[in-house]
């Protein structure tokens, strides 16, 4: 686990259907919020289906050139449904049971990741999902009280693995007790080592920038951006039943 | 990893301070949104901290018997301090930054408990945290930009173990290219043997229900609970800055 990276290029080689089942299934063991297992997986393999969902992902190649793609979706609809078959009102279109369904998708992914890197698989996973879930909802057919939060995609990685990217030093996620807030010292010393890694001042003298973080929020994640794709995430969620539309 | 289940009793042992470190190391090589790790963990060891968190967590047991409790925060306050440092604009108060930094604290939250139970120990995942993160809030001193996501309780596990909890059937948590919606028929198949099981049956006669979906709706999850408590989740998420407030 130590050893592990993001795989985007893959081998020209299938993912048998039974083995994403099999760890599907090895991550189901995994915790989740009072064993109502409040999320789904869409598997896609079609060669259509990647196509739409590529558009979905901001065209990221990995869509298209993986065997497979799972999209890890917030579920309240099945148990809902469950629910209504049992003569019971579930009460699960709010904020809260999102989260709840939003963390069960989430250790599931992980879950799943686990277990596929365990097998020799490589995994790439894209946040753009929750940028385009609207699109990811109809390309997806997904219904009311199901969010798609995040997309796998999966393959066996070519070689040469792409290098191990950095992290933060672990002193610099802890709190102990209480959150400690970050002082501009504790800040140059966390981040000291990520601004000097070479290929983060390549990028920032390719983008004529002052900073590294400059090239975070002017390029990689703007304000703007964000913003406009926070009123897109709200509509959709108003839109699947997580929330009441604003007044 | 087939043979998991969350441990609610721990022996009477210490997990050392330099374990749970190893541990999270290990589990900051999870995948995040643009490797800028939107997460913080917060380490409870002391007993008079527990006493606080415990009662956010509605008197758990586990929260104050096990050695060490871990919440999980989605923390976009880091990355905009250094974003500040950098004479840069970080923008990440709002929704859509909210759900990417939920996403990786949960990713990294599960690469912790994969590693931890490698290593022997036995973890206790709670939801309660969304329920009430403005009390967590408060007891941790988490500042704006931070939101406490999940809480565990990490221990060796005391013996006997407990038996190991159902799991719908995968075709029920499986769709392929498209989500196909539950029929009746469906529901009944998939639910079927988690409702035959017999302490299922026992709680249904217990709390003289006639469906084990009433005894989640009407006494576990009920509607009003969880409206109140999104109105509460609501409100912290406005208050910590990754919301506006309502007009």
């Amino acid at each position: 686990m130590k050893e592990r990276r993001t795989i985007r290029k893959y081998r020209q080689e299938d993912v048998p259907e039974s083995l994403v089942e099999e760890l599907l299934e090895v991550a189901s063991r995994a915790s989740n919020t009072g064993n109502m297992q409040l999320y789904s997986v869409v598997v896609t393999r079609d060669a259509g289906m990647k196509k739409q969902l590529d558009e979905a992902h901001f065209h990221q190649p990995m869509v298209t050139e993986a065997p497979v793609a799972l999209t890890f979706c917030a579920d309240a609809n099945r148990f809902t449904k469950w629910a209504e078959a049992g003569k019971a009102e579930a009460g699960f279109d709010n904020l809260q049971m999102f989260i709840a369904a939003t963390i069960d998708a989430m250790l599931f992914a992980e879950a799943f990741a686990e277990a596929a890197e365990e097998r020799g698989l490589g995994l790439c996973f894209l946040g753009t999902t929750a940028y385009n879930a609207g699109e990811i909802v109809r390309v997806l057919r997904l219904p009311r009280l199901v969010m798609p939060i995040l997309t796998a995609t999966v393959g066996y990685p070519a070689e040469p693995l792409p290098e191990l990217s950095d992290r933060l030093p672990l002193a610099a996620i802890i709190h102990k007790e209480h959150y400690k807030d970050y002082s501009p010292a504790d800040i140059r010393e966390y981040y000291k080592e990520k601004e000097n890694l070479e290929i983060n001042r390549y990028f920032v003298q390719l983008n004529q920038k002052d900073t590294l973080a400059q090239v975070y929020t002017d390029l990689r994640y703007p304000k703007a951006n964000n913003e406009r794709y926070s009123e897109l995430l709200l509509q959709t969620l108003i839109g699947q039943g997580f929330l009441k539309g604003k007044p």
